[in-house]
């Protein structure tokens, strides 16, 4: 089927889902001597959720998206106007509003890591400031997701997972593009058909507890789904007793119409001990092509504990803790200011604070990543100054920003710069990936990624520093801003 | 400003956001016995979120509004038939879809509590089938976050509380929604532009540190604000030192330019001390009028224990705790089918379980209320078969369904049915209510609720009971099915 342009957000200019300051500050700005100031932004998080080692990059398609539609209509200027707060020359210039920062990102489906930019907005201050609410929603929602199915994955060890979480969404968003993180992040496909349909997110499903109760048995209920759907007969066999009922059933069902593929799914009772019993029971029947499939509050820690149980799952359907993050459903990405100038020239800006971890890395920056020449493997992550060159195989000394005793040499790498160029003063200059690419670059980013890393938790740290001339500027700030004295 | 509808669902043929499940059961049922079935599904949840007693019942205008656009477009069509699953005839149904379906809903804004119908669809079943998870996922997401908003609203005993979470909600309807549900259950606005354009809650703001960092001086961005925002300036003081440089330089400005509306607001370090200290130097400015807002990672228990330790706070913004609900972010809302027949006559079905929880509740109900006669406080809800009649007045016995014998009669109560109809085949007969009603009923009738209900943990549990006809059959089907045998 041919790719068709209906995606959600396509549809739909969302100009104005933003927070309200960024428009009494556009305003604010418009009329004092920052109407013309330059800026720069950089989109970075401060902790993996779940005590993770990585985070996964996810929702900038959604991000360009924004920005390639970013308008005033009239409708927006008339409710503006009615607030009685914005000036007539503010509320002109919004109407010929037009996006023309440089953006900057980590592409979608990489591995990353606390503190450093993985995104980065710069132009006029007005502009910069006002994508600020659109670009952390979605960057904080589909990062969260990916990184949460990215764990689940990674638990069921090659077993397919699939996401089934509609119900329990926070809005049809959350629903859509949540199924969208959880495949890119390495799910085998979704319950959620607009995701398939708009996004090419493989949708399945069978059926509910509602078809087995509508007909007059179990057994007849599965005979007609069977009847229907001989490629993909998955029956549902806990409506009312798996072992004395439902894999009877099934087993007879099976037995008679010989469907080309065939499961049974339990979502209810103990994971383990109905699994086993299933396999056996459909093994001595000559069935031991039948898949077994599970979906009942499962997450990273259920599926990792069943599966070391000798559970007997063939494939996993996650629903709530999935698309919610239950464990932990914020991504605490933040957009900060690191630089401001009148014309080119951007003088560096930081967030100081009593709180030390929220101080922020000033400048205009990149962040070069250092993968093993040999074994391909991440070996540190360091965020330098734009006016720094990538290194290029020489001897690199990396260094802890916090502990600058602690420092290692690195000299057999091959360095990659991260973020790339969305667009260039407005204009989209990047190739946008189709899903399937970046589900792929998902999958062998974080295979650049040591096992210690990988880890659910108290994984080892990856190395995040910053060069020493971004380092010598950070500290020079520190003392010219007299924090020393704070 | 008049009415628009542009609301965001409205503009949205959602049709397609659903289960596929639902997709794959519609086709079965039409191409078998039960293709002119007619069924009854109830929804309800089994548990309040964070443990509390009650929750609050959201989301119903997003749920009519979705049905009365229901109907699949050419390209779903041509979606689907890529499938390869569907027959034709059933795809020449679905052209001509039409929703014919009885709805009856507990209105927005009620308490609501577990294993009760709040919601119940009646008509064919492939129709009533099919729109499960459209309804579950609006349901949960708005119930969640007003049921949520409103025990944060509560613990800040009469002070304002605004939603700040946009930026942190899962998607874009998880902010303009969540925006809504807040509001309903009691917060007094939003950070979110387009809920306000949209949905008509107050959007407020003014400004982020990025806007004290782009002037020279904290002091300039002060005045600079204040001068252009005199009705309402509201200042960031923590971008450097809230006590040695926000709230002097804070003073200062106030003092110079005599704003007629002034605040301070505080984003990070101990609450309480700061505030209490910023209040005093405040007072001692003459400032008795600066209002003192505060904003970092609330929630109800923080908000309870900063007002007990005396902070000085006159409002509150609450974000990522709120717009995810994220001590407990999913609200477990369920579908059920209660009835089934092939004319108007429905037998009643039950789910059985091994696990006593998730068996439901059979047939085609109501949900009555009684309240106190003399101070309106309510005392039960009493789940009854549809054709029982609403007691009125006379002496009406109740009694544990789980625990029988303890019962209790009733006798100086008015009782009301809780669920109205919404559409009646398929036509919306329910005068819909405004935001501002909607929030004035949620006000309303959580007062009715005794204070022992109201508490954020362990509170007493209210009483919903079957009536002895239900309870009655509820038992004949549990035999019936040989429940007492698995």
């Amino acid at each position: 089927m041919e790719k068709k342009d209906y995606q959600r957000l396509n549809d739909y200019n969302l100009t104005m889902l933003t927070d309200f300051y960024e428009i009494t500050m556009a305003n604010g700005y418009f009329n004092s001597e920052n109407r013309d100031a330059e800026a720069c932004f950089d989109v970075f998080f401060r902790r993996v959720p779940d005590g993770g080692g990585f985070a996964i990059m996810a929702g900038l398609e959604q991000i360009i998206a924004y920005m390639k539609r970013l308008k005033f209509q009239d409708e927006d200027i008339e409710y503006l106007r009615s607030k009685g707060m914005f000036t007539e020359d503010f509320l002109e210039y919004l109407k010929g509003f037009e996006f023309t920062c440089d953006v900057w990102s980590v592409p979608e489906g990489y591995p990353i890591f606390p503190y450093e930019p993985v995104m980065i907005v710069k132009g006029p201050l007005i502009q910069a400031q006002f994508v600020e609410t659109f670009i952390l929603m979605q960057f904080n929602h589909q990062s969260l997701i990916a990184t949460k199915a990215n764990r689940i994955v990674r638990s069921a060890q090659g077993r397919p997972v699939m996401e089934f979480g509609t119900r329990r969404a926070q809005g049809a968003d959350a629903a859509v593009y949540g199924a969208r993180a959880a495949y890119i992040a390495g799910c085998v496909g979704t319950a959620c058909t607009i995701a398939d349909r708009n996004h090419f997110v493989p949708a399945l499903g069978t059926m509910a507890h509602s078809w087995i109760q509508s007909f007059d048995t179990e057994y007849e209920a599965f005979k007609v789904y069977t009847e229907q759907y001989p490629d993909n007969a998955t029956l549902l066999i806990d409506t009312y007793n798996v072992l004395k009922s439902g894999i009877p059933n099934a087993i007879k069902v099976f037995k008679e119409l010989k469907p080309s593929k065939m499961g049974v799914r339990i979502d209810s009772g103990d994971i383990t001990y109905l699994t086993r019993e299933c396999r056996k029971m459909l093994d001595e029947a000559g069935l031991t092509d039948c898949k077994i499939v599970v979906s009942n509050s499962l997450d990273e820690y259920i599926i990792r504990d069943v599966i070391q149980e000798g559970a007997e799952i063939d494939s996993f359907g996650v629903g709530e803790r999935l698309i919610t993050a239950r464990s932990e459903p914020v991504f605490g990405g933040v957009y900060k200011l690191s630089g401001i100038g009148q014309g080119d020239k951007l003088e560096p800006r930081m967030k100081i604070s009593e709180n030390v971890e929220k101080i922020t890395n000033p400048g205009f920056k990149k962040v070069v990543r250092f993968f093993d020449k040999d074994n391909g493997k991440a070996l540190a992550d360091v965020i330098m100054l734009r006016d720094e060159e990538v290194p290029n195989g020489e001897p690199y000394e990396i260094f802890d920003p916090n502990a600058v005793w602690k420092r290692k040499i690195l000299d057999n790498y091959e360095a990659k710069e991260l973020l790339v160029q969305i667009f260039d003063k407005g204009r989209l200059v990047y190739d946008e990936p189709d899903i399937e690419e970046i589900k792929k670059t998902c999958s062998e980013q974080v295979d650049t990624l040591w096992g210690e890393r990988l880890r659910f938790e108290n994984p080892q740290t990856y190395y995040v520093d910053l060069s020493k001339p971004l380092w010598d500027l950070k500290h020079e700030l520190l003392h010219q801003y007299g924090a020393d004295n704070l």
